[in-house]
């Protein structure tokens, strides 16, 4: 169940959504004074095309494959992979097959 | 292995360490500028005793259970559990079993 702005001190559920994943949709978890996480899901095949945020992000695979297009080169992720990306990196995410990941955001204020 | 400073689009394993988790240490993973992640190694019984910093922070429960101590409640983690916690915020840690997690901390400049 999406939790769009969980408070502090509550405990929030990320692990694999497993057959429930087909059905899912990307959802915000939190967003607080400095951190902003959300639940990316991508079903096989699909892509979010080039582009960057100001803040850095670390992007955890929590299922599936992701392909990330970052600086010329691509990273693949699999379940337990983390990726750190520089503030404003321009990035494209691809999905190889279904999968989710927790990304984290530094916000610049 | 730790990787003291990963660089960014360094691709980072935080998979469950598994029957490797009674050997390990805590060991940072990377710190950027505005982030800073680590993956802590407690084993059953160990406790950080309560303290703060003053980023927001989350905690990522990889593997075992791990209990929070936060603002007078306990937050019992599990693998798949993520916690946020405002800047500041005093809390402890104490494995209930053999655990790691992914912790990640919003650094204030």
């Amino acid at each position: 169940m999406a939790i769009p702005h969980a408070s502090a001190g509550q405990t929030i559920d990320v692990q694999p959504l497993g057959e429930r994943l087909a059905a899912a949709k990307t959802v915000a978890l939190f967003k607080a004074q400095d951190l902003e996480v959300m639940r990316l899901v991508l079903l096989a095949g699909r892509s979010l095309p080039p582009h960057q945020v100001a803040g850095e992000i670390t992007i955890l695979c929590i299922e599936g494959v992701l392909d990330i297009a970052l600086d010329g080169r691509r990273h693949v992720l699999g379940a337990g992979q983390l990726l750190f990306l520089a503030g404003g990196a321009v990035h494209g995410v691809t999905a190889i097959e279904d999968a989710s990941a927790l990304v984290s955001i530094a916000l610049k204020r």
